[in-house]
C-alpha cells in the first residue's frame, strides 16, 4: 500500500503506540511485502529468525516487537504486537467503508468500457477504456484495470488474501490479517467466469498484459503473472507466487506459495507445482518432474511385475 | 429438519398415506440422517440391507416399504415408495416459495452487519452481529449465521444437495432428493469468494466456530466442520463427512463421502481422501498415506531402473 | 451458428473480402466446428495441414488462405486470414449488443418458470416451463434451457470459449476467437452452484436430458454430454469432448479436450482422462487405467522394498 502522501514515522509510531529507535521525522511512503520492499516503506516482524530478513532489507522503517541496535538511515518502531500494529496502520489508511451502491461514486470507468447489470465496482476502482464488465462481476476497492480487459460473469477481483496470523495458544486459531494492496489487470488481459483473484496483503496481485485465465481460475495474494501467459480451468495459484511471461499451466495444475515459474515454462493438466520452476520446459505430475521424465517413470512402475518374476525365477 | 411444533404420526401418515404399525398417537419432532438421528426423530428407508440399521437407531419413526414387526416405543409407517413419503413430508413442512426481493421480509440481521448490493437473503434466514456479506452472495432459505462471520463475493450458503434417489430401469436416471437440511455457519468463520455450501438433506451443514476458508471451497451437504480448521483454495468435501476441530486441508484437496478426519489432522495439497484419517498426522497423495511413506515411495520408485539393472546383470 | 436466413456466398464473400472458387450463388446456413460439420455449412482453415479434412468434410464453403482446386458442389472463400475472416462473420451477424437490462426484452421465459433475483437473461434466451432460475445465475445471449430445468445460484450458462487464436511471432500472444456457438439445455437437467458453461465457438455445447451437474462443475465450448449423466463437484471438462449417455465422474475429475466417453463409463475421484474411454468401466488415475488394473499397480510399487532386499541378498 502506498500512502496518498509521505507521512512521517512519528505520526505511525503515535497511530500504532511505538518507541521510535532512530530518526522519527523521516517520511514513510508505504507498507510492503519483504519480497517487494522498497526504500521509503515500513516492513513488519515479529520473530527473531526473520529480523536480520528486514533489517537487511531496503525496508526504511522496521515495526518489530523487540529493541535491537537500528542500522543507520533506518528507524525501529518498536511495540508488542507487530501484527496488531500493521492491523492500526490498515484501520487508519484503509478504513473498511464499502459502497453499497453497486458502482461506486469513486469509480472511475473508461470510455467505451461496458459494464453489464448486476456488476459491483466499488471505491476507488479504475477500469480503462474498451473493457467488457460481464453480468454478476465483483470488483472491490482500490483495484486497477487496463484497456482492452474482459471479465467475464462472476468473476471476483479483490478478494481478501487467505493470510492468517495462526495463534498456537491453545485452541490453535486464526487471527485475519487484513489486506490493503490492490489487483492490477494490465491491458489485453482476459478473465473467464467465475474466477477469484485475490488482492495483495501490502503490496499488489498483477495479472500481466496479454494473459488470458480460463474459467474458475483462482489466483492467491500479491502473487505477480507475467505477460501473454494461459492458464487453463480451475487453476490455483498460492500467495506471492512470480510466473514470468508466456507459461502456459493447464487445467487443474496447483501452484505452492512463493516460488517462481520461468518464462515459457508449460505445466501440464492436474500437475502440483512445489517450488521454483526453471524455464523452456514441459513439466508433469505432483510433485512436477519433466513431463518426458515423469512419462518414462510410469514405464519403469509398469515393468515392475516382470522385474519380480525374473527375480523369482532366479531363486 | 426440525418441525416449528411437534406433529402426530397420525397427521404424518395422512400426509404420506402410510399405514401406521405401533402406536400413531405419538409426537415426532423433525427428520433426521441416520446417522444423526435422535429420539423423535422420523427416518427413511426402502431397502431390506438398512432395515436393521434403522429399527436399531435412535429415531422413534421408520417410513419403510414392508410390513415388519415394530420395536417397542416406534412407530413405523408403511408406504410403497419411502423416498416419495419424504419428499411429500418436505412439500408439506418446507414448501418452495423462494423469496422474490433481494432480501426477504423474514431475515433477520444482526447489529453492525453490512450486506453489500447483489446479495440475496432468502426467507427465514438468521445474520448475526457485524459480518459482512460481500456483493453478490447468496444465501439461501433458513440458512443461520453466527456473529462476525465474513463472507466473501459471490460465494452461496445453501444451495440443495447433490443427492438423487438412483432410478435403474432403463434408461438409468436419477430423482432429485429435495433438501429440507440447513448451513449453520458459527462465529468468526470467514469464508472466501465463489465457495458453495450445500444444505443437509434433512440435518444441518455445519462451519465450526473460527473455521477459514479459502476461494472456491465447496462443502458437501450434511457435513459437519469442527472448530478453527484451515481449507485452502479449491478443496471440495463430499456429504455426510464429519473433520474434527483444527484440521488443515491445503489447495484442491478432495474428501470423499461420510468419512472421518481426526483433530489436528492435516492434507496435503491435491490429496484424494479415501476414507476415516486418525488426527494429529501429515497425509499426501490420492489415496492419502502418511506424508512421509508417500515421500519414501516416491524414492523407491526413482530406484526401479537402478533395481532392473542388477537383476539383468546377475542374469 | 445457424443464420436466421440462408445467406448467398456472395454476400458471405462481400462481408469478409474473399475471391470465390466456385458457384457464388449457393447458400449457406451456418458456420460450423469441422467435426460437426454439416451441408451448407461454412468452416476455416489457415494450415495446409488441414486442407483436406475440411475439403473432404461435408462443409459446402471453406474460408481458406490458398487458392487451390475446389470440390464439385462446393466453393472456396479466399481471403489471406481466414480466422480474421471468422471473426467479421461473427461481428455482422452477431454483433455485441449485450442487454443493459437484467432480463432482456427478447427472453422468453415458460409459464411456472421463477427467475429469482439477482439472474441475468441476456438476449434471445430461452427458458422452458417450470424451471428454477437461483438468484446471481447469469444466463447469456442465445442460450437455450429446456423443461423442468433447475441452475442454482452464481451459475453461468454461456461463457465465451477459451479459444485463442495463437501468434508466435514475439511475443508469443494469443488473439481471441469470437464465440457465435449456443449452449443448449435439455429437459430435466440440473445444474449446480458456481458452475460454468461455456457457449460453443461456432457450434453448440449441450448438456442432454436428465444430467445432474453438482457445484463448482466447469464444461468446455462445443462439448456435447448425454442423457443421465452425473458430475461430481469441480469436475472440469475441456472443449469439444463428447461424453455418451449415462456416465459418471466424481470430484476433481478432469477431461482433456476433444475425446469420447462412452456410455456408461465411470470415473473416480480426481482422475485426467487424457484420451477417448471405452463405455462401461470405471477407470482411475491421471492419466487414467482400469480402475482394477491401476489398484494392482500400487500394490506392485509397495513391493518394490521386498524386491529390493530380495535383489541385495542374491548378489
Amino acid at each position: 500500500m502506498r500512502f496518498e502522501n509521505p507521512i512521517s514515522i512519528e505520526k505511525i509510531a503515535a497511530i500504532i503506540h511505538a518507541k521510535v529507535i532512530g530518526d522519527a521525522t523521516q517520511l514513510t511512503t508505504g507498507i510492503n511485502e519483504i519480497h517487494r520492499v522498497e526504500k521509503g516503506d515500513l516492513v513488519f516482524v515479529d520473530h527473531p529468525k526473520y529480523y536480520e530478513t528486514c533489517l537487511q532489507s531496503a525496508a526504511s522503517f522496521i515495526i518489530i516487537n523487540q529493541e535491537i541496535p537500528c542500522p543507520s538511515g533506518k528507524a525501529l518502531l518498536v511495540v508488542e504486537d507487530p501484527f496488531g500494529a500493521y492491523q492500526k496502520i490498515v484501520d487508519h489508511f484503509r478504513p473498511l467503508r464499502p459502497s453499497l451502491k453497486p458502482i461506486s461514486d469513486s469509480a472511475v470507468i473508461g470510455a467505451g468500457t461496458v459494464v453489464l447489470p448486476g456488476a459491483y465496482i466499488g471505491n476507488h476502482v479504475q477500469i480503462g477504456k474498451n473493457c467488457l464488465i460481464h453480468p454478476n462481476v465483483t470488483i472491490l476497492d482500490h483495484c486497477i484495470i487496463g484497456d482492452d480487459v474482459i471479465i467475464q460473469a462472476g468473476t471476483i477481483i479483490g478478494s481478501d488474501a487467505f493470510y492468517y496470523n495462526k495463534k498456537t495458544n491453545r485452541p490453535v486459531h486464526y487471527k485475519k490479517m487484513k489486506s490493503c494492496g490492490r489487483v492490477l489487470i494490465e491491458n489485453e488481459v482476459e478473465i473467464g467466469a467465475a474466477c477469484t483473484i485475490d488482492r495483495g496483503v501490502t503490496s499488489d496481485t498483477v495479472i500481466g498484459a496479454g494473459t488470458k485465465l480460463d474459467n474458475q481460475v483462482h489466483i492467491g495474494h500479491d502473487t505477480v503473472i507475467g505477460k501473454n501467459c494461459l492458464f487453463a480451468a480451475q487453476v490455483a495459484i498460492a500467495g506471492a507466487v512470480t510466473i514470468e511471461d508466456e507459461v502456459i499451466l493447464w487445467g487443474q495444475v496447483g501452484v505452492n506459495k512463493t516460488l517462481r515459474i520461468g518464462k515459457g515454462a508449460t505445466v501440464l493438466a492436474q500437475s502440483g507445482v512445489p517450488g521454483d520452476l526453471p524455464g523452456n520446459q514441459i513439466y508433469f505430475g505432483t510433485p512436477t518432474e519433466i513431463a518426458n521424465e515423469k512419462k518414462r517413470e510410469r514405464v519403469w512402475i509398469k515393468r515392475i511385475p516382470a522385474l519380480w518374476d525374473k527375480v523369482m525365477r532366479a531363486q
